[in-house]
């Protein structure tokens, strides 16, 4: 039985339990207030402390913010995102980097050998893939916590914005996130959440 | 050039910065205090916001609690993860439901056909996985936000973890996390992250 409100079971105060949660939305639209330099800085710089296996941290991202680059990107964008990423202030394009391994000597130093025997495994793109997927979360929380509101999409030729940005290496893109502040009509009607006792099962 | 401290160009605070990011750590070693079922929910009331691709939610948790069902949990774990899975108060098994499109019409309402387009649509496994992870970074968060510290690990028998806990479901195990106060010498050293210049292009 839950006899205390859930909010007050938290350290964290309920007024960034909004910001970072309960009031934060997906953006469909946006202001053209700019997104600086010094915000993806400061994002970043948060959410790299997120936990990834092995310390592996695979994330990359391309910040789409000129037009011409606006354009390129587009063009890769399903038909229903194509509006939206072309008016939000700023795009990042989120990779996973398979190549991640080349920076175990100084990411993860008290095991030597870590960057040889993960270069020999074939399982490397999915943890990868997996970790850059779990720092995808760390990141939309980290947009929130710098006042904006972000836009994930999955809808886009992945192989097309492969070889337009990321060729010459090892990354996969993995999501696009739309980062600004809301405009009007930013958002549909929030969709139903499933419940405690749906997700979780206690043995 | 950044003028500004980073910390500073954030809406969240620097404390709650700290709290979720910058001083929390990877524990392995934790004390005696429980993990409360309403920490539980209230980290999952909390965490359910954040957004996943068509609102799939496919993170499913099982909370392991007595000492009979750690027993079943430890067996399965890599030899490294035992000991602190063992004296971990909470550990939760986070798994990815395949069957998240039966939730759809809930879920997804303004989609009408969304449940059978999906349940036909081989790569749902795959979006499964995708979604849950992405909830799993929202999760380690979460269980910070609640001022608990997460151990989150990948190194199981996922296989057998599976037919343990998820049988006669279409869950796969993605991650196990422990979950408590950190104990005395509850980390390592903490390692270094990439550089802004590392992970970050702009175009």
């Amino acid at each position: 039985m839950t006899t205390t409100a859930p909010e007050s079971v938290l350290a964290l105060d309920p007024a960034t339990q909004d910001l970072l949660f309960r009031e934060a939305r997906t953006a469909n639209a946006f202001t053209g207030e700019p997104v600086t330099d010094d915000q993806v800085r400061a994002i970043y710089d948060l959410v790299k402390w997120g936990p990834t296996a092995m310390n592996t941290q695979p994330l990359r991202l391309v910040a789409v913010r000129t037009p011409q680059a606006r354009e390129r990107l587009v063009a890769h964008m399903a038909e229903g995102n194509k509006a939206k990423t072309g008016s939000a202030p700023l795009a990042l394009i989120v990779a996973a980097d398979a190549d991640f391994h080349e920076h175990l000597p100084v990411t993860f130093p008290h095991k030597p050998g870590a960057r040889e025997s993960m270069a020999d495994n074939p399982g490397r793109p999915g943890i990868a893939h997996f970790n850059a997927t779990i720092q995808l979360g760390y990141l939309i929380v980290g947009i929130r916590a710098a006042g904006l509101a972000a836009g994930p999409m999955v809808g886009f030729d992945a192989e097309g914005l492969r070889r337009e940005f990321l060729s010459g290496t090892n990354q996969q893109p993995i999501a696009v996130v739309n980062v600004g502040r809301p405009g009007p009509d930013a958002w549909f009607e929030r969709n139903p959440r499933l419940s405690f006792e749906q997700v979780v099962t206690t043995v």
